[in-house]
């Protein structure tokens, strides 16, 4: 009998897709959806990164070095620098994505078998990558009270076995928004330090931070260098997640010599996305600015939406682009499922990520989802009018306790 | 103690790259280098491809399906059916280049520790993904006499275990150019068939047969819908190596689900390059008309040169752009770095792959190596020259009893 692997077998469906099935039969029926529930932005890619594709000479599109062009790595360490990420030339290497980078971390670091610690809630497609590479992703849990701040350090510790060989974090995080402050880095560092482990950190929400405040780059931290992989991207920077543009990022020679051996097992990055990503490295910080105004406008509408809903609270997230949101229902898979099945207002409905598919903790999350705000306003207004005319009438509708926010940990 | 992993550790250089850093003091002494090591054509990629993805107007370069576009997978598939492959749109997954297709298969189709059968010598970096998926690659060896042809049956029978998983071929292969007769690869399917073994089939030099040879696709042959995964990609059909556009194909529904489930992991694949793949799904075959007689024109002149010189034998390559040639040197190696250090003539040397790197069976290909002829026939027929005079000259020359070619085999 042939079979398919057993790591094959064990893939997770991405949790926000989980439920695409019944957005396609919600459209054949003719519904709205408005797609809450992936982190795909709506805001045009800069027009001058591609005249930058469009405008290029190319005899022949060839192979490039395997850690990417030069000129585009120099113009990366460049746009770091600038951004207070004291990483070299020599430090960065281009990756096809964040995705990739995340996975020749893993395959760097890790062997099979081996432990890499995560706070959950966390991106669902690092199970997919731990499961690819052999890697054993074991959890502390970070809670909707605290905002989903850094868990308690004594959390750490009590996972760590001698098979832990990582701390992986995500900051701005991606499901939960919130931004690890300095000192959780910092303490987060610390830990690693004394406990011989990488600090893996996902840095790709890096632009989009609230309220005036900035990301702290794990790699920006006195003591870091040993220890700091980062892995970033251009996908959510630029609106370019097509390009499939990324970068594994660290000043430890011996881990960017290894995953280098990795970029060259696939030769080389893909060759237009880096035309492309040079032109993105170029723009001036100012481009943030009104893409960042526009993200904290919607996070701001979001949020006022949502904690106007009876029995409904979530914190509000101090970067990227989503929210976690627990809401009064019996289980929010069900919900999500029923959104698009059976309910529409004015024949319009929502599609969200159940918040279950972001914890490992079987239980953990039944009540919560993930809001990705990629919509303009008007869209986004409509689908939280949807909302919370859905939850008036689900017929699951629970009562919860209601959540007490720590509004010290909570922006 | 942070330590790289033991899979970093085992990664290989590749056999291709090994002397590359004697090749760049070579080009600081400022000799003329001519690269017979890497297979990265020169020809130039169609201009209407790049002109396809200059027209593109596009206002946000987003996530595709993780299969691809379904316009370039129906686009794909019409290629394939015009090639006499029986692929549908729903057998197809683009991917990021033929790389991630061999990941994905070997992720999909073997457990860690399950064993691989390759005929060696073969493309080194399946060396590199077997370690990154914790595959156990096991040879048998073709030899140069049989023109690199099939070995015996017999030969796969003595060494599958209850470990093996798969068997794989490259045919038009790289690096021996020869390209498996149908009747061979019908034995290939049938053992698969009778000890229950997936047939991975690397067929990126499809379209670069010689003498008026077809290469037969696995996936065409009968019996072949469960067992046979296709490996492609247009680096090397359209001279679009840094596109990293490839796809995985198979008529195994659940091979084609598992491994899409790993396409999913990394969301897409890349989306200018799908563009351009695009364009080139719509070329006429007659596109392949005047690359394929270049290509034949290049291996021509370079057996031609390689026959008269004294001790050197080679077969007569039915395809891809390689020809292995045994030269009557002590090590391949240390011949290819004295090429670089101390040899010119006139001022021009070549860089050439030592054939050990293709080899796993250590002490084999010692006095072989890799030619691939992607040089204009002028800067070809020099490197030719500099060969030549190179092995009048070169110390560890030794006399090598003849190579008796079969060339009932050979071509």
């Amino acid at each position: 009998m042939l079979e398919i692997s057993q790591r094959g077998q064990a893939m997770p469906v991405s949790p926000f897709r989980k439920l695409a099935p019944y957005a396609e039969a919600a459209k054949a029926q003719g519904k709205t959806v408005y797609h809450l529930n992936i982190g795909q932005p709506d805001i045009q890619t800069p027009p001058q990164l591609l005249e930058a594709v469009q405008r290029a000479h190319i005899g022949v599109l060839g192979y490039s070095h395997g850690a990417g062009t030069e000129s585009y790595r120099r113009k990366l360490a460049a746009y770091y620098q600038r951004t207070g990420i004291p990483a070299q030339f020599e430090d960065v290497m281009v990756t096809t994505a964040g995705s990739e980078a995340i996975l020749f971390a893993f395959l760097t670091c890790l062997n099979p078998g081996d432990e890499l610690i995560v706070a959950e809630p966390f991106y669902g497609t690092y199970t997919a990558f731990a499961i690819a590479a052999g890697v054993k992703i074991v959890t502390v849990t970070a809670h909707i009270e605290d905002g989903f701040a850094l868990p308690p350090l004594a959390d750490f510790e009590a996972v760590i076995s001698p098979r832990t060989k990582a701390i992986l974090l995500c900051s701005p995080s991606n499901p939960t928004g919130y931004v690890y402050r300095r000192d959780e880095l910092e303490a987060l560092l610390g830990l690693c330090q004394k406990h011989d482990l990488y600090l893996l950190s996902d840095e790709a929400y890096r632009e989009y931070c609230y309220d005036g405040a900035t990301a702290t780059s794990a790699l920006s931290l006195p003591g870091s260098e040993q220890h700091v992989v980062v892995m970033d991207t251009i996908s959510k920077r630029y609106s370019a997640c097509g390009a499939r543009i990324g970068a594994l990022v660290t000043r430890n020679q011996q881990v960017w010599t290894a995953a280098f051996r990795f970029a060259q097992m696939r030769i080389s990055p893909p060759g237009l996305g880096m035309l492309l990503g040079e032109a993105a490295a170029e723009l001036p910080p100012s481009y943030f600015d009104e893409t960042r105004a526009e993200y904290q406008a919607r996070r701001d509408l979001t949020v006022r939406h949502l904690r106007a809903m009876p029995g409904v609270s979530c914190p509000v997230p101090g970067g990227a682009f989503y929210v976690i949101a627990r809401l009064p229902v019996d289980d929010a898979q069900l919900f999500g499922q029923w959104l698009l099945e059976e309910f529409s207002h004015e024949n319009q409905t929502l599609m969200l990520s159940p918040a279950n598919g972001f914890y490992q903790t079987p239980g953990l999350g039944q009540q919560e989802v993930r809001l990705a705000y990629v919509l303009n306003q008007r869209d986004l207004e409509a689908a939280m009018v949807c909302l919370a005319e859905a939850l008036k009438v689900y017929p699951g509708r629970v009562e919860l306790a209601e959540v007490q926010l720590s509004e010290a940990h909570a922006s």
